[in-house]
């Protein structure tokens, strides 16, 4: 029962693929099929096509034409000596050369006067003028565009032999998974919604496969051992996820190794470690990771091109653009890692600023614009320090993305939808480093504005003491976006009774911080030393997250008792929220970014009704000062 | 019956773009719906998606684990106080923290030993940690990726909102085209195959539209009219094809003047000019050209972009790169001209080589790896002067081909299979300038290798005079690829009786000649000296083609009686055959593409058995100093 494997050897990503690719009877693997011309479009051809026909077939008038004639002026009897013909029309019998109607004074004339010369042929599309019988329509291994099948058809091949897409077998694995088509309703205590299938599914299409997702199989090694048996004869390939890592009732490695041989176990790589690569009976076996972001990387390094290669296409490398991270990343030397970036572009520099590095985050791939790729030779990434980022967006997107880092709120995804509302071309990406975080990433030129609200006790006011101290030098505009509540969020119906900040020292409350530089925690630690408290006295204080949304989720799974919030988060996730006070929340916005005309679209969004009315809904906003330009520094 | 119209005032592109969308109703076109996540892959959001779960639903192990502890070595019952649990799988009721099993000295044992310390929810994956319910999961405006499905299900979202794929009919017409279900057979004496359809139908695809195709519509304004007014009503977009040129059978402009309104009637752009643009009953309307290339031309400028904005995808511009154009590319000023060409990366130059410029060559689309756009302002491209060329296939395509200019041989197009089959990176691009044009693309650094035939009677000896006088400097290798009978190609059964070169010199026979340079001109120009005959004599003698193919095409329909060539042309179209002389091909290889590992690769595949053989099969071929170096200049 506890048969427990420790990757035996880990390797490296490419030597993996060696590994694995050059045990595969490629030929085998790789088929071919007749099929119908009218259905091929995306096929690539398995042998080189040869036209049946010319094309034209037969000789066609090649422009808006109207008779023939010899060089001086001359008369032809409409009917005899010249005959009316459009462009694409059969030339009539006899004729040799046709005229263009423009250069006939009078087309309904009868005699018709030509006066331009004319030589034989002129005009005239001749049989086989693009593609004669007999020749090479498209050669092998091509990918069949709609021009082409047009070209096809134009050559009377109404069927073509292409490279079959191969079968994709995928098992999902794990006693505890609910089937995507039953996610409709509640999730039952204690299961998991299984949707890593339909993630495999789609990349197999676009790879070029045909993906067939099978019934989760329960973990047990039986009972995966014998769909693992019906699946490779049914399938050019099998993918299972998951069940490759090291845990007691990981049972893809029993599985292969029982049927056939297990090439590789565990690749260097992060997220994607787990993976499993192994033959059973000829046909490659993938144990892809449990991780949704891990079964996407490592799907990406070998089941991608491996598919592509048996239906015959070739995989377009996405762009690559050279980026500057907003950050250092440290990575572990002797593991590739993949990092999550967004991107955009600030002055001169295109800026990647990591998103969470969990491989559970699939989030972390759905925002993201772009994907890092630290070597294993490296011991990561240093701030500022150029590096290529692979693009998951278009660089038009970059062009039009605004960098808002800082503090987060909840209005802030409501600017993006309402932003891209208005303009398609524009998007804004937000980052979540606290308001502090956000006041030094306009220091280094690595954001367009930044959201604050950096409470100064000895001013009573926000944001400006900060602006001067840390920003002295920048001419900007401080914009307000809204007033907010802060206060303490807590379980509903307030089970331990926290009423005040005192309350959280009581020894059975257990708090969730935000992280040092954040407005809110600035605001906690004034409040603490207001009410003469010890932070250490708070059990929790050092646990910390990047967002009211994090914060209100420990809250509401019970990890913490209460944490300090706004009330669109808590009235989120249905959190009682016990007000404290209400605070400015601003956008801090350079001059340059303030004359980009990106951001003036934005600042109009800011100031419109559909604004108002969705910050409105979220509750705990007050709109009064929207849209103002509260100081500005010159 | 002949009301004619020559294009009422002809805009530019931008002009008549900015003409048709600002007076589309766009809101009303474009609609929006309910499907489930599981087939919203590649479907763009119609509102903000906000998770209806949180994700993970429950604390997960987040590591290979086993038990909890304190920070000091200490002893824990199994089962009790540690239970075994596996990489995201449940956490226990009331534990909160997992420790690695790597950092369990002996798993198996009970109590186990622990001695690395743990805090609170370490590796624990916390209800939310990637995605809290009611955050947002996706934005509106963005393409549904397969990973975004899985965040979507991961979220509990399983039915999801996106713009409706709007719904494109296309209507053929023109009374003499065969359908392209129907050109399985052999295509009925006068008739042409219709394929436009299929193309237009995979771009709608393309650009994110659901094509109809509806049957072809014969050449009447009442028929088209009627089929239109049906069209309208049951379709967001309508596409007639073709019927809006200035014949006096196109009546596209007529149906939609009679049901509604034309915006722009002719396009500055070449091909492509015959588009009209229209509005009926509040619907898009293009008329679309009848030529194959200008189809597709003008779909990319006007229904591309309206079909992607009504789906509320955004089409991704193609790839650009600076290329040289080979030759001088004049074009007419005030009208865009997109030329199509093929690409190969010659040193650090990409060199552009110009296909067919009619628009009737559907092939000149297949075969082009680059499109240029030479703007309306301009009077044409210079040869070598960089211009953007947007790209046809991807980069990786350009790095793998090796450019061959110069004569036309049948082999060639064997060769490019063969190359392919044995490294699917590679590519072999044969452009057709005549031998002494392929010395001429050497010399100027536009090609990898050229083929020649020059035949020079003084020494009796092929090419060899030739690459001393033009090549003199450059070293090279002479590498045979085979000798070949050249011959006069005459219609089946000889009826004119031409036997000998003097019989092209009779008044009833016409002849199709070889362009300047081209090696079998020259060896014409020389047979007929021996002779002593005038080339004025022979009638046709001023009537050029390009290549072996295009000249055998001439006489197979008619419009010549013979034509010099090879045996291998002739006989591809069933022509008869006078053989006139044996004559050496040969590869003209530069010592810097000898020594690329690509030429190597062509170079084995030149002396394979396979080569031998198929060659062999096309027959007129000796191939006994194939592969051989028969001569270098150093």
């Amino acid at each position: 029962m506890t048969t427990r494997r420790i990757y035996l050897q880990m390797k490296g990503i490419a030597e993996a693929r060696e590994l694995f690719f050059s045990r595969l009877a490629w030929e085998s693997l790789a088929a071919s099929e007749e099929i119908p011309t009218l259905a091929a479009r995306g096929r690539v051809t398995a042998a080189p096509v040869w036209a049946r026909w010319s094309s034209p077939a037969v000789h066609l008038a090649a422009a808006a034409t109207f008779g023939a004639t010899p060089e001086r002026p001359r008369r032809l009897a409409l009917g005899r000596e010249a005959i009316p013909v459009n462009t694409g029309h059969l030339m009539p019998p006899g004729a040799d050369a046709v005229i263009m109607v423009e250069h006939v004074p009078d087309p309904e004339a009868d005699p018709i006067t030509v006066e331009a010369p004319v030589f034989p042929w002129q005009n005239v599309r001749r049989v086989g003028e693009d593609l004669v019988a007999g020749e090479m329509v498209l050669p092998e291994g091509v990918e069949i565009t709609p021009w082409a099948q047009g070209a096809l058809l134009a050559a009377g091949v109404t069927r073509v032999t292409v490279r079959r897409r191969p079968k994709v077998i995928i098992i999902p694995t794990g006693a505890e998974l609910v089937p995507p088509e039953e996610l409709g309703g509640e999730l039952p205590e204690g299961r998991l919604p299984e949707f890593n299938s339909v993630i495999l599914a789609g990349l197999v299409e676009e790879a070029g496969g045909v993906p067939e997702v099978w019934p989760v199989v329960p973990d047990d090694a039986a009972s995966l051992t014998q769909t693992l048996k019906r699946a490779v004869a049914g399938a050019e390939v099998v993918i299972i996820n998951a069940g490759s890592s090291a845990g007691s009732e990981d049972y893809t490695y029993q599985a292969v190794a029982a049927l056939g041989e297990v090439l590789v176990h565990g690749v260097a790589m992060m997220p994607g470690k787990p993976t499993l690569l192994g033959l059973v009976e000829g046909k490659p076996v993938l144990g892809n990771p449990g991780y949704p972001v891990s079964a996407v990387l490592s799907f990406e390094q070998f089941a991608a091109p491996l598919i592509a290669a048996l239906s015959g296409r070739r995989l377009t490398p996405r762009a690559r653009i050279l980026v500057h991270p907003s950050q250092n990343l440290p990575s572990k030397p002797g593991i590739t890692e993949f990092v999550r970036v967004t991107l955009g572009r600030v002055g001169e520099k295109v800026i990647a600023t990591p998103l969470p590095r969990a491989a559970g985050a699939i989030t972390s791939l759905v925002r993201a614009d772009g994907l890092l790729e630290v070597p294993a030779s490296s011991e990561g990434l240093e701030e500022d320090r150029p590096v290529y980022a692979e693009l998951l967006v278009s660089p038009e997107d970059l062009e039009g993305t605004l960098v808002v880092l800082g503090s987060h709120d909840n209005t802030l995804d409501l600017l993006a939808t309402l932003l891209r509302r208005r303009d398609p071309r524009l998007r804004l990406s937000s980052g979540h480093v606290g308001s502090l975080g956000g006041l030094m990433a306009l220091r280094q030129g690595r954001a367009h504005l930044a959201g604050s609200h950096l409470f100064d006790p000895e001013t009573n006011t926000y944001n400006i003491p900060y602006l001067q101290k840390y920003l002295a030098e920048m001419p900007l505009k401080l914009i307000n976006l809204a007033w907010r509540q802060q206060g303490l969020m807590v379980q509903p119906g307030n089970p331990k009774n926290i009423i005040t900040i005192r309350d959280l020292t009581r020894p059975e409350v257990r708090f969730i911080n935000r992280q040092r530089g954040a407005g809110t925690r600035i605001l906690l630690d004034y409040l603490l030393k207001v009410e003469g408290l010890d932070p250490a006295a708070i059990q929790g204080y050092e646990r910390e997250e990047y967002t009211h949304m994090a914060v209100a989720a420990n809250v509401k799974s019970g990890t913490a008792d209460a944490g300090l919030g706004i009330l669109a988060a808590a009235r989120a996730l249905g959190l009682d929220f016990v007000p404290l006070t209400p605070e400015r929340y601003d956008l801090v916005v350079p001059e340059a970014t303030f004359h980009d005309a990106r951001f003036q679209t934005l600042w109009e969004v800011i100031r419109s009704p559909e604004f108002a009315a969705a910050a409105a809904a979220l509750g705990g906003y007050d709109l009064r000062d929207c849209g103002a330009i509260v100081w500005e520094q010159k």
